[in-house]
C-alpha cells in the first residue's frame, strides 16, 4: 500500500500536525546554517509550469539548506514542456528521477492529479486559482511567531479577497484554529460564496454581514461593508451589524494585493478604494499591537514609511517560509515523524453521473484519460476531487 | 596527449565497454541514494541550446545522485547565447570551468565539434537530427533490465523510423548486439538509407523487404511493409517475402511517436496510419512475452489502458535513465575503469576537396573557423567527421 | 552596526585588498577540486534580471567549487519578475533566503541599492553600462598570473573604450596600480569624459593625446589616434604627441569587441576601422612578451589564427573567473579575513537639492521609495550615490 504523504491542500493536515510541523520549523530556523547534512542524498523535482520566482526560490532554498539537491524545470509556458504529452505522464517521468515533487501548475487540481500519479511525495506550490497551501503554512507560522499562538486571536484579512487566492486558504485556516476573522475587502471583491459555505459550515462559526464605522478616518472618511467569522459574537460589541472599531484589539492585519492580472472583465471598474496601511492607519489604537502581515509582492497597499514598523513583519514572514517548507519536506521525506492524529481522509470515489464543468480544472483539461471523482461534503454536496468545484 | 574520453556516439563504446557500463549501472541503481559522496567537489556544465527538459532534469539528476555539482544553461535560442560568438569559443568557456560538459545543440556535430575545443570530457545530449546516443544507451540498458540479455532477441521497432532519431541508432546498436530488427513504419516513414546501408554493410546481416500479413486484425486489417535485418533469415520462415507473426515470439516493441514538428513539406500527406498499442494488440500470442518500450513522451501511439500491464516498461525505462547516466558519468570522469577492448578509433583525416553540404552540420554554420576533415568507410566512402553524412 | 562588506565597484577595495584576493585566488585555483567543504552550508542567490550566461555560469562554479549552494533566478526581463514590486523589496525576499546575493540588473546602481536593503553581502555581476566589477578583478588577475605584478607595466587597451564598460575600470584600475595604460580606440570610441576625469584626477597621472605612427603597418597603414595615461612621460619618447611604437615594449593588449548592441543611433556611422589582433601584428616587435587578453566573447576582433599562440591568454582568462569569485565570495562571507588597509569609505550624505537625471539610473527608476544621495569627489563635485552620474 502506497503509504506516502501529499500536501496538496491545508486540509491534508490536522490542527496537530501543523503544530507539530511548526515546532519542527523552529528547530529548522535555529539550524539553518547548520542543517546541511540532513538530507543529503535526497533529491526534489521543482517543476514550475507557471512562474512563481519567489516561491521556487524558497522551495528550493529549503532543499538546499537541508543539504538535499534540486532539479528544477521552470518555464513560462507549459505547453513547451509537454510536446502533446499528458500531465500524468510528465509527473510520472520527472517523479521517477527524484524523491520528492514540488508542482506549480495554471490548472486546478493539478497538484492532486500529480499526487496519483507519482511515487513520491507532492508539494502543491500553487494549482491555478485553486490552492496554494504552503503559503497558508507561511502565513499561520508568522502569525503564531509574533502571537505565540493561532487560537482566540482577532485578525483582520485586507484588500483583494476575491482573487487573492491566499486569503482563502488563510480564512479558513484561522477559522480552523479558532481565531475570528474580519475580512476587509476593496468594494466588489470580498470572499467568493465557496468560501463563505465553507466557513459558515464549520461547527459554531457564525458570519456577520457589518458595517465598519470610521472613527478617526480610517478608512479615508467612508464606512466600510466587511464579513465577520467568529464564534464569539459578544466579544465584538456589535450593534445592527455595525462595528465600531474603538475598544476592539487586533492581533494582525494581513494585507493583499489587488490581483490586477486575475480581474475578470466585468470586474474592470473595480478600482483601489482602499486606503493603504500607513503610519496614519497604524496610530488607531485599535492596531496597537497588530501586526502587519503580506502575502507579498506588495505594489502600493503597504506604504513603505512603515517598512520600519517594529509591527510590520511581513519581510520576515517571507523569510519564515525557508523553515517552513524545510520542515515540511523533512516531514515529507520521513525524516521527521508526527505522532498526533492526521487530518481525516475525504471519502473519495468515482463518479459516472457527471463530469467537472470547471473549465480550469485539470479534469477538463485531462479528461481523456482520467477518471473523474468526487468527494461528498457533510451536507452530501457533491466536489470534484481535483479541483473542489460542486458538481451538478 | 588527450587521453580524455568523449561519449559523441553510440559507435564511440565497444560492444564490451557497453556491457560493463551496464554493470556499473547497476551498481548505481542499487545505490541511488547512497552513491552521493563518489564525485563531490566534480562540477557538470549543462548546456542545453535546444530545449530538452527531461534529458537535462535526467542529467542534473544523475550528477546530483552521484554526489557532484551542476551548472545549468538552459535556453530555446542559441542564438541569445552566443553574442556571435563561434560555438569552438562557447565551449572552451564554459568548459574551462567545469569537470565535464553535456551539450544539447540544434546542429549535427556540434557535439564532436565540442569534444575536440573542451579540455573535459563531452557528452552528446543530441545534435540536431544526428545523434542521441545516450537515449540508446538508456534503450539497450531497459531492454536488457528485462531479457537479460542483448543478443539473440527479436525487437520490433515501430512507428516514425524516419524522423524519429533514436530509432536509428538502436537499431544500428541491437544488429552490432546481434539481435533481429523488424521495422514496421508509418507509410512514408521508414528507415532513411544511411541506416539501411550502414546495417547491410554489417558482416552477416542481411535486409528482407517484407509483407507482414495480417492475422487477427492486428494491423487494423491491412498488410503492413517492413524490413527485416537479420542473421539467421531462416528462423523467420519466410515465404515470398511475407511475414506471419503466428509463431515468432517478440521480445520487445520499441514505439515511437511521429515527430510532427520534424516533418517535411512532402510528407505532410503522411498521416499515422499504424494502429495504437493498447490491450487488443498486447493479446497476441506473438506478444505474449513482449515489452513495450517507448522513448517519451507518448502521444498517443500507445493507449493509456495498458499503463498498468506488466509488459509495460516505458515508465520504468525513463526511470533507467538516471542510473544509466550515473555510470557513463563516473566512467568519463575517471571513477570506473573498463579493462576491456575500447571501440575501434575511426580514421580521421583532414580534408581540402570538398566541404560538407549538409546544411544543418556544424561544418557548414561554423565553417569560418573549422577545418572540414573525414573519415572513411569500409566502402572508400567519403563522411564528414561531424554529420557524418557522405561528402561527393 | 552592519559590518557586512558588499563588492559594487571595483573602488570597494583598496589595492591591498585586492593583492591579497589575488593570493587567496592562487590559493583557490591550486584547490579547485579540493575545496568543496569550505563553505557548505553556504546558499548563494544569482539573480540575473539581465542576460549574462558567462558572468552567472562562473559565479556559480565558484560557489560550487567552494561547496556552497545556489539558487538561480535567471530571466531575460526584469519585468516578469517584479510584479510591480519595487527592486528593495525584491533583494529584502531573495536575500532573506540566502547568505550572499549576486545581481545583475538593467539599471545603473542596483546593486549599490541592493546593498543597502539586503542584510547579506550583495556582488555587483553588472548594472547598466555602470560597472562590472569581478570582471576588473578577472582581468587584472590574468595580468598578474602572468606578468607577476601590476604596477610599472604597459598595457594597451584596444577597440570599443566608449561603450565597453570594462574598459573603463580596467583603465581606472590599472593606473592606480601604477601601470601605464595607452587607449587605441575605434573612432569616436574614445573613452568617455568622465572617465578621462577621474583618470587625470589621480595623483601624478598626465593625458597625452597621441598619433600612433604606424610603422610595419600595424594600423593597417593608417596612423591612430590614442590617448596615454603614465606618471612618468618621458619613458615613452614622446615627440610632438608622435608614438612610435618601436622600441617600446608592452605587456599586454586588452582587447574588446565592439558593443554594436550598445551603439547610439549617432554612433550608427561609426564601423569597426581598428585591424584584428593577428600573427602579423603581434609579429611587431613591440608585442612580443605583450599577451593578449579579452573579457569574452570574442567576434572577429581577434582571429583564430592566434588561439594557439603562448601570449594569447584569453580562454585562461576566463577560467581564471572561477578562482577569483572564489576568493571573493569566501572573502565576503568571512571564511578568508584581510588585514591590510580598507579602500576609503565614501563620504555619503542625503541630498535634497537636485535628483540624479541619468535616465538609466536606479534612482530615477525606483525614486518614489528612494532618498537621492551624493558623494563629492576632491574637486567637490556632487555624485549620484548610485550610477556615480554628477548632479547639476
Amino acid at each position: 500500500m502506497n503509504s506516502k504523504r501529499d500536501f496538496i491542500s491545508i486540509d491534508d493536515f490536522s490542527n496537530e500536525e501543523i503544530e507539530v510541523l511548526f515546532v519542527i520549523a523552529d528547530k529548522m530556523n535555529l539550524l539553518l546554517h547548520r542543517s546541511h547534512g540532513v538530507l543529503a542524498g535526497h533529491l526534489m523535482g521543482s517543476l514550475f509550469l507557471e512562474p512563481s520566482t519567489r516561491t521556487r526560490l524558497s522551495f528550493e532554498a529549503a532543499m538546499n539548506r537541508l543539504g538535499g539537491r534540486v532539479i528544477t524545470m521552470s518555464d513560462a509556458a507549459a505547453s513547451s514542456f509537454s510536446k502533446g504529452e499528458s500531465l500524468a505522464d510528465s509527473v510520472r517521468i520527472v517523479s521517477s528521477y527524484t524523491d520528492i515533487l514540488v508542482l506549480r501548475h495554471p490548472h486546478a487540481g493539478a497538484a492532486r492529479l500529480a499526487a496519483e500519479y507519482a511515487p513520491v511525495p507532492v508539494i502543491n506550490a500553487g494549482d491555478g486559482g485553486h490552492e496554494h497551501p504552503t503559503q497558508t503554512l507561511c502565513d499561520l507560522y508568522a502569525l503564531r511567531q509574533t502571537k505565540g499562538k493561532l487560537d482566540g486571536l482577532r485578525v483582520i484579512i485586507y484588500g483583494d479577497l476575491k482573487y487573492g487566492r491566499t486569503t482563502h486558504s488563510l480564512a479558513l485556516a484561522l477559522a480552523r484554529f479558532g481565531t475570528d476573522v474580519l475580512c476587509i475587502a476593496e468594494p466588489g471583491l470580498n470572499l467568493p460564496t465557496y468560501v463563505r459555505n465553507r466557513l459558515t459550515a464549520m461547527e459554531g462559526i457564525s458570519e456577520h454581514s457589518l458595517v465598519v464605522a470610521d472613527e478617526n478616518s480610517v478608512f479615508s472618511g467612508e464606512e466600510r461593508e466587511a464579513l465577520l467569522y467568529t464564534k464569539n459574537p459578544q466579544g465584538w460589541q456589535l450593534s445592527d451589524n455595525a462595528l465600531k472599531l474603538a475598544g476592539i484589539a487586533f492581533d494582525a492585519i494581513y494585507v493583499t494585493r489587488l490581483q490586477r492580472e486575475r480581474l475578470a472583465q466585468d470586474d474592470a471598474d473595480l478600482g483601489q478604494a482602499l486606503p493603504p496601511i500607513d503610519a496614519r492607519f497604524l496610530s488607531h489604537g485599535s492596531f496597537q499591537d497588530a501586526v502587519v502581515l503580506h502575502p507579498l509582492p506588495r505594489v502600493d497597499e503597504i506604504d513603505h514609511e512603515i517598512d520600519g514598523d517594529p509591527r510590520s513583519f511581513y519581510f520576515r514572514q517571507a523569510a519564515l517560509g525557508v523553515p517552513v517548507r524545510m520542515a515540511l519536506i523533512s516531514f515529507l521525506l520521513g525524516h521527521e515523524m508526527m505522532r498526533v492524529e492526521r487530518a481525516p481522509k475525504r471519502d473519495e470515489r468515482e463518479w459516472k453521473k457527471a463530469s467537472c464543468a470547471n473549465p480550469n480544472c485539470v479534469m477538463t483539461k485531462e479528461g481523456d484519460y482520467l477518471q473523474q471523482k468526487i468527494w461528498k461534503d457533510p451536507q452530501e454536496r457533491v466536489h470534484c476531487v481535483f479541483c473542489d468545484e460542486m458538481l451538478d
